[in-house]
């Protein structure tokens, strides 16, 4: 018996330090989270001195520059600047009022969609047609849409506990709605915000034109203002909006994505990305959407580097420009990686909001997703245990052409459409816990697929 | 074969058929949650039209009012009101200056602790000791105590992720400062706010006095008012402080906790119990603590009522008055029940914020515990996964002595003392859809509790 126990008592023995040491590196990563407030003090000045980062604006050079410094400070071996072509859309005056016999006149809370085409100064005025959806849209008889604003309304279902489900069930009324009405000869659209919460606040977003369509006006409304708009169109089918956004598209510009690298320990030449997108539309200081996401990765480097944690791999941060827009910065990655044949073993987004971390999504399957699943372990000390088959975000996306394992940085995900696109996603709507903890989660992960090599 | 494996299905198509029976009640319960307001109506008016419900006051009477009403309307069989003996402590004027030759001289943001003694309208000055702990004070010189204010300036360990755990390793400085420091001839005290966040709130609570000591003035000061002092008696230590608060404890009055009650279909003379304290701290809108928890109690109901959920026991929604100061409303709800001998199965409670929901603690063993944390299959669709050992709360706590099982309902806790008995815990600082989970999980959980039978 003694024969026999001897080498299994051993290797437990070895095993279990081994799983001990990982759990400590991973609760020294915490510790050092949980008592700097330098991701923090980023986040400030990403949201209040160079809030409004859409691509092309002054403001996302600022933060460009800023976060250049950040990744510096934070103890990368290298930072550099990658060049991106970027989309130049500029939001003019806007207004939009409505005017019924019956209920008199009310503005609305209003902001022009991202690459919508503008009105002139004068605005146009016209008949409203309220509809749900695209398809109920296409249904209609064409002279009922002639000459209208289109008026898309439905709400995003509040039953779904997944609140991007019910974000991305209802924002093809955003992303297509202009397009789709404009076919039918409607004269602007305005579209319901898309966000659970009933609020005065228009949640922007970006809308795309199919190749050989007139270009017409699309405005986002407040929830608050569509189902105003709603009542007064059942009392007063009549009624008339005077709309007017002096919105103009310049011709596309130049941005940069914003690179942070610390080298690795052996394979130097095998990349783990990290990253958050740092434009953000120009009505709201992006906080949750996405500057978190960026000061997040931003401290990736400086928890692994303070803690002296020993990373194979180099890991990089990166602040990818325009998102919002097209994606182009993450598709530039990818595109430059593909050219130099690097070897990226994996990338992390983080683009869900700055809320309690709750796990990870993977693309992975069988047995290499039960592997990645099993890492949850070490993250239940922190209570953060849904690690989950999921997928990762429209920056890091494009890796997944080199073989990248893609993975989404998952948190609580309940508030996140409050604050989304609107001028309430403030610095302020973000708990510093909350974002540390992030932080500390994505760094911990960082190290453990360096360290079990998935 | 056949003959074997036609009973064996018969069994899984009846136990499946039941699973399913379970989720789908449970999920017309999170449905009908979210897509009702009244429970968020009820949290705004009890913020905004009663906060500061402090036992005694007059906002507490309108709140007892308000949620007799609203216990009505979310369809409770019967409603009344229990009489607790509550103290009676108001707030004074209140001002703390530091005035030192080196610095200069500030106001700092401070709030007496409640039950504390006051100073006259004169108010006292006095020398500054600072001390981390109750023991560093006992381990001093009397004389180097004698007249001094001491200022009990132990942060908060930012490092422990359970935030409870960090609050309750510091909160002995504010229960128990003043009354050790007294015994050493101090003639007031400051408490750095027991919080792990750095604001210029101050975040009050209670605190205790030893028979027999001299009860001597007590204020909570800002986690940052607490620093700059600190700062400034480095330099100066012999700064000198000028503090008024002239708050003053009447004779104990009288006040109710409110209790709604949906009959069982069968078994109407056993109980479950959810509750949450109407109570708050006079200098705040107690939306967290503990407003969510009291409409979440009565969301229960409605939740139960409206969706057709059969529950063989009888339901209790219970507003538990003076929480804060002695919690005799909770020691009044069981001793009443076990003078009318009434068997309380089980009770919730609701007192850690209104967060996203995370899961359960139970106040269980064994075989017990382990069913117990097999329920939460049932709350997997919500990401609902914590079901763990844990404890109930200071209100359902005394029902223990009957035997009832204590479960105390757990959201995320990551924020929560960013608001606790502070001003900043506004109505404001509630999400709707954190706050229908929350109340869906509870009902749901009392729906589970009563089918299975634990």
């Amino acid at each position: 018996v003694k024969k026999i126990l001897f080498p299994v008592l051993i290797v437990m023995i070895t095993w279990q330090a081994s799983a001990q040491d990982v759990q400590k590196i991973i609760g020294s990563i915490f510790n050092s989270a949980l008592t700097d407030r330098s991701a923090y003090n980023n986040l400030e000045y990403l949201c209040k001195h160079a809030g409004g980062r859409l691509a092309g604006s002054q403001a996302s050079v600022r933060a460009i520059e800023y976060t250049r410094e950040a990744l510096l400070r934070a103890g990368a071996d290298t930072v550099w600047l990658q060049e991106v072509t970027v989309p130049h859309w500029v939001r003019g005056y806007e207004r939009c009022t409505i005017s019924s016999a019956v209920n008199g006149s009310k503005n609305l809370s209003i902001a022009a969609l991202g690459l919508s085409a503008g009105t002139d100064t004068l605005g146009i005025s016209a008949g409203v047609l309220e509809v749900q959806s695209i398809n109920e849209l296409k249904n209609l008889d064409k002279s009922k849409i002639e000459g209208k604003i289109v008026f898309f309304n439905r709400p995003v279902d509040n039953t779904l506990v997944n609140t991007f489900s019910g974000y991305g069930n209802a924002v093809d009324q955003r992303i297509s709605g202009a397009s789709e009405a404009s076919r039918f000869g409607a004269i602007a659209v305005i579209v319901r915000s898309v966000t659970q919460f009933i609020d005065d606040y228009p949640h922007t977003g970006v809308t795309h034109y199919e190749g050989g369509v007139k270009k017409i006006p699309a405005i986002a409304v407040s929830t608050m203002g569509a189902d105003l708009l709603s009542n007064w169109l059942k009392s007063d089918p009549s009624l008339m909006v005077h709309m007017v956004s002096t919105c103009t598209t310049l011709p596309d510009t130049v941005s940069w994505n914003v690179i942070g690298e610390l080298r690795g320990t052996s394979k130097k030449n095998e990349f783990i990305t990290v990253g958050g997108h740092l434009d953000s539309w120009d009505i709201t200081e992006g906080a949750h959407d996405d500057a978190g996401g960026c000061v997040q990765s931003i401290e990736v480097l400086r928890l692994l580097k303070s803690t002296g944690t020993r990373i194979s791999r180099s890991v990089r941060a990166v602040m990818f420009m325009n998102e919002e827009m097209s994606a182009s910065g993450g598709r530039e990655y990818a595109d430059i990686a593909a050219e130099k044949g690097e070897l990226h073993y994996a990338a992390i987004e983080s683009d869900r909001g700055v809320m309690s971390p709750r796990g990870f999504g993977f693309d992975a399957e069988g047995s290499r997703l039960k592997r990645l699943k099993s890492l949850s372990k070490y993250f239940l000390p922190y209570n953060i245990r849904d690690f989950d088959k999921g997928g990762s975000g429209a920056d890091v996306g494009p890796l997944k052409e080199l073989g990248t394992l893609q993975i989404g940085y998952i948190p609580d995900i309940q508030r996140y459409f409050a604050y989304h696109h609107s001028v309430n996603d403030t610095f302020e709507q973000v708990n510093i816990r909350e974002l540390q903890l992030g932080s500390a989660a994505i760094a911990s992960l960082v190290y453990l697929l360096d360290h079990f090599n998935y």
